[in-house]
């Protein structure tokens, strides 16, 4: 059998009971390790589990999952995902190829972000897509992520942005040379989420948010020091301070909004003052 | 300390560990059963747990939540909630009284059927807001959805549909005598749930959707027995013996999907030609 486990959002103990007997008997656990992190390491997992843990990078997954599926049809195999397994990455092709080899599947579901956001305050009825924030580059700025903003807002749903994270990434001369050197983590902030937003908008000039719009800057969901921050991009553009470590998020509002989630939500504003006169101007009571 | 505890989806294992050690040691214990169940009974959990569990039924957590907060800035009182504290249904009311009184207040987040509802092969980044359906009567047949699967359909996305549950409901009779008797729980069906929603297609005739519109019915997620039936909406009101005992739900398909997504859900199709034919037709390759 194979079984993906949802290790939740935070740490070795967000794991479900249930996950946890499945990573304890099995007969390998993998853990995919580039698409999100806990904010624990391997060493500490391992330790909890009393298991090794091998680290299933994105190559491994995507070209190699036959070593991962190995046996699978008579032994069972752990696949470990932060998160919840069908959350903000997908396993499906890792699930196809296990169909067709008549490999059984199981699902521990888990405390994903597409969920555990809602901690923020606002209604998960109202939240329209999801969207991805990559990393600009000088000559690479994907901007797919306005159409979509666009289309929720259109119809007034907030927006959750998903921050890009840089695991195991080889710089260009590495690559070009072929040497297995990996550059250091990178994780996205709400502050640099933030300016590219706006560094868009600006270029495509559609109104479709500015510097005004209210958002809520999103640290460590689901953790000790889960810590949210809202206020207008203009003011989340420096808000890491604020925010802390990694792992950061974004939402931006849609104008569905109720009275009880201004109350919650203005408890975390940077600004009381400037949260309450845009909430009043362009959000309360809207549909 | 308040702590609101997500018990995940299924049964008394999907606790996270973190969640189990907080409730073990909590001064007390309290559930709240009126938005959704899990498939074990309280006397299982209570043995699990090794702890009594006070039932907190709507009134309770709406007009009476103070005792549920009595003397939580001084002990840990655990608010056990089924799925994620902040999923489906929302608690921020509770969490504001808690701030008012001066009472820390900490999330334990978990699977949720608004993440876990991934499980069923189709990106969560594609879904739209999630809507309600509830049990129509003669002459209440709120129809609110319809409208939101409108706007997200309009830019190509999934709705995810939540399903009524009818838990410690008086009949009228006894309501307006006073008399404290509960009528049998009821939990909507997916067969139910397609043809409410076909009728209020043939009621508004916009053309939002129709008996070949694609869905997936969604029984027990994240449980031992999940099972998904793959169809139209015609199909699915007769799939019910198919799918099984609740918890229901279902997911009207927007065109915004990809090729992968088609090989993971057609495998649950009741009539595999029937879905193929409307997928190429209606969805394949669509944005």
């Amino acid at each position: 059998m194979l079984y993906l486990v949802g290790l939740g959002l935070s740490d070795e103990t967000d794991i479900t009971v249930k996950g946890l007997e499945v990573v304890k008997k099995a007969e390998r656990v993998y853990l995919e390790a580039y698409t999100s992190i806990l904010l624990v390491d391997q060493a500490t997992l391992e330790s909890y589990y009393g298991r090794p843990i091998v680290v299933a990078d994105r190559e491994m997954v995507e070209s190699n999952s036959d070593e991962i599926l190995r046996d699978a049809d008579k032994v069972d195999v752990a696949f470990c995902v932060v998160g919840d397994p069908f959350g903000a990455t997908t396993h499906t092709d890792l699930v196809l190829r296990a169909r067709e080899l008549g490999i059984q599947v199981r699902t521990l579901p888990n405390a994903s972000i597409m969920s555990g956001i809602g901690a923020a305050g606002l209604q998960l009825y109202n939240f329209g897509q999801t969207v991805s924030m990559v990393f600009f580059l000088d000559n690479w700025r994907p901007a797919s992520f306005y159409d979509r903003i666009k289309e929720n807002r259109s119809i007034g749903l907030h927006t959750l942005v998903l921050l890009d994270i840089k695991v195991k990434e080889q710089s260009l001369e590495n690559m070009a040379r072929g040497r297995k050197i990996y550059e250091p983590p990178r994780y996205m902030t709400v502050g640099t989420c933030a300016q590219q937003m706006l560094e868009i908008e600006e270029e495509k000039q559609e109104g479709v948010y500015g510097p005004e719009s209210l958002a809520i800057g999103c640290a460590r969901v689901g953790g000790k020091t889960e810590k949210f921050v809202s206020g207008t991009l203009k003011e989340l553009c420096d808000a890491d301070d604020l925010l802390g470590p990694p792992l950061h998020s974004l939402i931006l509002l849609g104008r569905r909004t109720h009275e009880l989630e201004h109350d919650f939500v203005r408890e975390f504003a940077v600004n009381k003052e400037n949260w309450d006169r845009i909430w009043k101007a362009e959000y309360c009571g809207k549909q």
